[in-house]
């Protein structure tokens, strides 16, 4: 970290446990920027291990997580949201005190009440969400730009250090990302909106489509340039993150689900009865959100 | 038409009865390429007209439908599907014989119940769909590059003079298009899936989000990056397009979003009760759908 131009590392050392897409780039982008002195991380998995080692995503990558977070005062769990409870179990008695530990699930609620019980004293936990990916998954998905313009909600809870919240906070900005500030539930019922339920659509129609076609579904993918195909670079993402996510937030899942299924048996119901009124009307309206959007710089 | 690089005009005259999105596509590719020798529009808008001989798209645009196809030797119609029918009825006397009339609609069976009855004798009558598109409609919308590498699918009717087939085929392979022969029927249900389905999901899952997030849609506009951003995109398709088609392709789409509706519930009932194998299973499978599709090279 020589290079002159660069400000001062945010962080000592950083611990990633779990170097998927989301970890090796977090890694990449402190590296790339010296936002950190030295960067390990941990993982369960043997050759994801060896893969990271291969690529050299991190200055090393193990597969004992108390080791990793020795002497580390910046620690990010990125495993699928299920495992970080366990996580947070396993790497607590290691933890050096002061230090921050953070994730970057998906779902908020239940991690933090998978999480909390083993953190210990003199350990500041902020939970992130950085709202970034690909469907590509795996230590050799990862790139540095992967955070630049995105959103990172932080949904610190009551008590928390200040200071640790604020430093958290501008790792994030330096990765990129713009810092956003959420409590655990509305946060679990924003993503439920507008990236839950878009994922377990998207799975469910090419799953049906994919059933329908049968014999005939290379005819049929053939002809995917239609909106399928957003819908199968949806369904791409990683099976154990989102599977995860489903059981994690059942409860706002579940109730958007039920609004949906409403909505669209009342559509089905106007197909049915040829009221073109109805369908129009709607066709209109979404048309109106995609404006605003536009207008708010998200499309 | 004097650029001696340029093949020969496929045709003399080109009418299109109706001018947007992909009329004015068709207008702007067989002018840049010298397809055809002339190209002249009507539309039932005054406004539309205008708009495109301002921009001219087009040698002329008028409101007139039946003295556009005057001496044209080959009529696209390129309006709602709901309209073929009667522009068809519109044109019919006025059409030179021997000529081609087309469409562009993405429902086949019942633009040709609606068409077919009206069409001349001696007028060779080739329905076609060519899978291309964007949010944008109107005049204004359309570029010369929309239909490259994209498919066209004829769908011609038996008995149908072959000369007139290959000719609209040798149009469409001009505009840049891949030509694939179908029947009426197979057409509706493979674009029911890969197309009509996913549009109607999205119209439905945008609608419920902004019913759902009330007061506070604009907080929840702004963490659209998820999977929901490309659903916005798709539901800002053109209304009274989309409207059309799930009126006429109803039995196709009942049937298709019947099997939609089984499965999702399925998932539903999978996320309740906590069958985390059953959702890894599913999600396990749609990727390798995906990979399928990019092995095809359509992603």
């Amino acid at each position: 970290m020589s290079d002159t131009a660069k400000p001062a590392p945010l962080f000592d050392k950083l611990a990633l446990i779990g170097i998927g897409l989301i970890g090796s780039s977090i890694a990449l982008r402190a590296r790339r920027d010296g936002l950190v002195r030295s960067v390990v991380a941990a993982t369960r998995s043997q050759k994801t291990a060896d893969t990271a080692n291969r690529i050299g995503v991190v200055d090393h990558c193990g597969t004992d997580l108390a080791a990793a977070v020795k002497d580390a005062d910046l620690v990010i769990i990125c495993t699928p949201v299920g495992a970080c409870g366990e996580a947070m179990k396993t790497i607590a008695p290691a933890m050096k005190p002061g230090a921050i530990v953070s994730e970057v699930g998906s779902v908020k609620q239940a991690v933090i009440r998978d999480m909390r019980p083993h953190v210990p004293a003199g350990v500041h936990f902020v939970p992130a969400h950085p709202i970034a990916g690909t469907e590509h998954s795996g230590p050799e998905a990862g790139f540095p730009t992967l955070f630049d313009g995105r959103w990172c909600i932080l949904t610190p809870l009551e008590g928390t250090d200040q200071g640790a919240v604020d430093r958290l906070a501008a790792f994030w900005t330096a990765c990129g990302s713009m810092v956003e500030f959420m409590a655990p539930d509305w946060h679990d019922m924003v993503l439920g909106i507008v990236s839950h339920l878009p994922h377990l659509i998207a799975y469910t129609i090419v799953g049906t489509a994919d059933d329908m076609a049968g014999e005939r579904r290379s005819e049929v993918i053939k002809f995917a340039a239609g909106g399928f195909r957003d819908f199968t670079r949806i369904a791409a993402s990683d099976p154990t993150m989102w599977r995860d996510v489903f059981l994690n937030n059942r409860e706002a899942v579940l109730e958007i689900l039920g609004r949906f299924q409403e909505d669209l048996f009342s559509l089905q119901r106007a197909i049915r009865w040829g009221e073109g009124d109805k369908l129009f009307e709607l066709f209109t309206r979404t048309r109106d959100i995609r404006r605003a959007l536009i207008d708010m710089k998200q499309a």
